[in-house]
């Protein structure tokens, strides 16, 4: 169950012209499910992405950057739950490269235009002969309006599909954003989340929509957090289909600005319902640290605290044990921090000024709030102008017994 | 229930001549309970300790750190468990101060040949008249055979004492050492652990105990994790009495050498019963990482793995789901590691080689080892000549309930 749950999915969600989804129920982990899906592009569609920075970063997540490198046009995405493909070695960039090589065959082209994905446990050989046996079933079902079936063929842990849509007019030409995420678990995305794909239909330069997706991320799937854990195969990739009417070609252009405004704003969504369906979730907690002298210390205090298990448990147990935030941002790393400069709010509440306990606070202030699904810790740190927000969820007795039983 | 409960408290706990214990039941946080311990030096004792790195180090760790500096002897520490005065700012400050000219009168000697130590809640005012109202008490019952006793004054969440004695000879002379320590969460010791007290009879001066209390620091204490959550009350103590037969002047002779190793002995001990009887632990876990290019980067390896709460979640269920651990090998932060070189050993089960599931590996093994209460995880970069070892243990249903039912 998420947090506030059902979450906002969009009940239509909007076709992006110039790119169709089609699904299939391969088998991959287990029968009958939803677990493979292709991305098919129209010809002219740019693709740019970031991806995990973890040095055991999956199979696919290799090709995937080799293939991006290579420069030739995108032609469909391919992406399996059920299995990472990751920490499998050799045999794994195997499986991988015959992935591309079987989509390749089917749509005529090289398999370098194809962009492998891969989700579930890590360190399992990827079940290669049932993927290449459901892609004709996937390409049998490709359509423009397939996209919520394909927010469901992605899931792993997720209890909901996640997806979004936004149609904008930037300089009086209408531009259509959709976009979809997975992920519950294994979640402090550094570069991008496991996985989000958002596409669009006006037409960018793949190098300015390289640009724009890293600046998206860092805005909205780089700010999330559940377990700390970085995943092997976090992707987020942005789409953009040239279908539409507005062209983008400057980085400098208020169309860029604009065009990023709506796709960080969709990734933003994205990424709060990964967290708001965080394994084991019960609240939403926002973390805003302020007046810091750089965005990084600012962003290193707030995941401190949006990792601590304490924090977390005190807000799954609704207890305003409101120390254990300042014990989290006093080892945060940030080592000349002056803490008696320090003031925190809990939503409306001042809990503590200067390092210390406020005078006027009263413990039932901070139990209510604590009782809310969806919390603001704010902290000041008097220090300068830069601030970061984090979000993150509480950590619960489900997470715990999720991620038990995860493989049964 | 700590992990092969009971611990291994020595049913006889040595006297260490020239150190006397005495404890009260103050009523700090709740009426009827051990919660109060003074430790009484004779005159010619030395003392020396590593405290906490947070930020928000508590009024007492300020306190001890200043009277440490002014060099006087010190006469005694006292130590409350129930309340940590942490986060309490200037009126915190004005209660450790007290507490320490309350002791001093009672002593007939100086504020300053106190140090005082706190541990339980943060952010909560020091009930300072029933700490102060317990001090006679306290006084009334010092004595050398009171070891026992003062493991139990200083527990929080901790469900058993923790306490070990040893007896060695150096250079033919006999030392008696004798320690405690206490912690059960917000345990990740950047210095030392909160709390441990190692006294021996040898007779050392100050700055060679100081030497000798950090480099068993940084064997022991600082090899442990429960949660990751860095205390803000951290301190760990090494008392040397004088009272006995052996003078350690040098440290570059045997005997220095031969009395740190059977102080990190002892530490050892102590904060291996720490992670046994850590919150909600179920199982002891030792991370060893070797052949990395520096101790720094095997540690921070080690710790990536022992801090990974889906680890931690595989190993309460038992469950050989090892991806979890290349995945935490992968974003410690170790930005040039070739992953192709690395192999993993779950005790004697070989799982991975070169980064890769290894060919011989088999399910069935890794879930004969998941199932015992004490494991060994051991890596090999193949990069080097350094290594590291962590000791932690598991997270488990108990450690949301503990952490979420703290205050109440």
């Amino acid at each position: 169950m998420a947090v506030n749950s059902p979450l906002p999915v969009a009940a239509h969600l909007t076709p992006v012209p110039g790119l169709q989804l089609g699904h299939a129920e391969a088998g991959i982990k287990k029968p009958g499910r939803k677990d493979l899906l292709v991305l098919r592009l129209a010809s002219g569609a740019t693709v740019a992405g970031v991806f995990t920075t973890n040095r055991f970063c999956a199979a696919p997540v290799q090709l995937c950057q080799a293939h991006l490198a290579s420069g030739k046009p995108i032609a469909a995405l391919v992406i399996n739950t059920g299995n990472a493909n990751a920490g499998t070695g050799e045999a794994g960039l195997a499986n991988a490269r015959a992935t591309c090589d079987a989509l390749a065959a089917l749509l005529h082209c090289e398999p370098q235009q194809i962009l492998p994905f891969s989700t579930g446990v890590i360190l399992e050989p990827l079940p290669l002969d049932r993927l290449v046996a459901g892609l004709p079933q996937a390409m049998t079902r490709l359509a423009e309006d397939n996209w919520f079936n394909a927010a469901e063929a992605i899931m792993t842990t997720d209890t909901q599909p996640k997806a979004a849509s936004r149609t904008v007019s930037i300089g009086g030409k209408t531009v259509t954003l959709t976009g979809i995420s997975k992920g519950a678990g294994m979640i402090r995305p550094n570069m991008a989340t496991m996985l989000g794909f958002v596409a669009c239909d006006a037409k960018v330069p793949q190098p300015l929509l390289q640009q724009m997706v890293r600046e998206a991320a860092d805005a909205s799937f780089n700010c999330i957090t559940i377990d700390g854990d970085t995943s092997t195969n976090d992707s987020f990739m942005l789409i953009a289909t040239g279908a539409g009417a507005l062209e983008v070609n400057d980085a400098a252009s208020p169309e860029y600005a604009a065009l990023r405004q709506a796709i960080t704003e969709l990734s933003q969504a994205l990424a709060q319902m990964i967290v708001r369906d965080g394994e084991g979730a019960t609240k939403f907690i926002t973390i805003r640290v302020e007046q810091g002298r750089s965005v990084d210390e600012c962003r290193r205090i707030a995941y401190a605290i949006g990792h601590s298990p304490l924090v977390k448990t005190a807000f799954f147990a609704s207890d305003p044990n409101l120390g254990r935030i300042l014990a989290a941002v006093g080892y945060a790393g940030v080592n000349d921090l002056d803490v008696s400069t320090i003031d925190l709010y809990l939503d409306d509440v001042w809990v503590a000024t200067r390092g210390g306990r406020h005078p006027d606070y009263r413990e039932e202030d901070g139990q209510r709030v604590m009782k809310q699904s969806e919390i603001t810790v704010r902290l000041t740190l008097a220090r300068g102008d830069a601030s970061a927000t984090v979000w993150t969820c509480d950590l619960s007795h489900d997470y715990v017994s999720i991620n038990a039983d995860y493989r049964s």
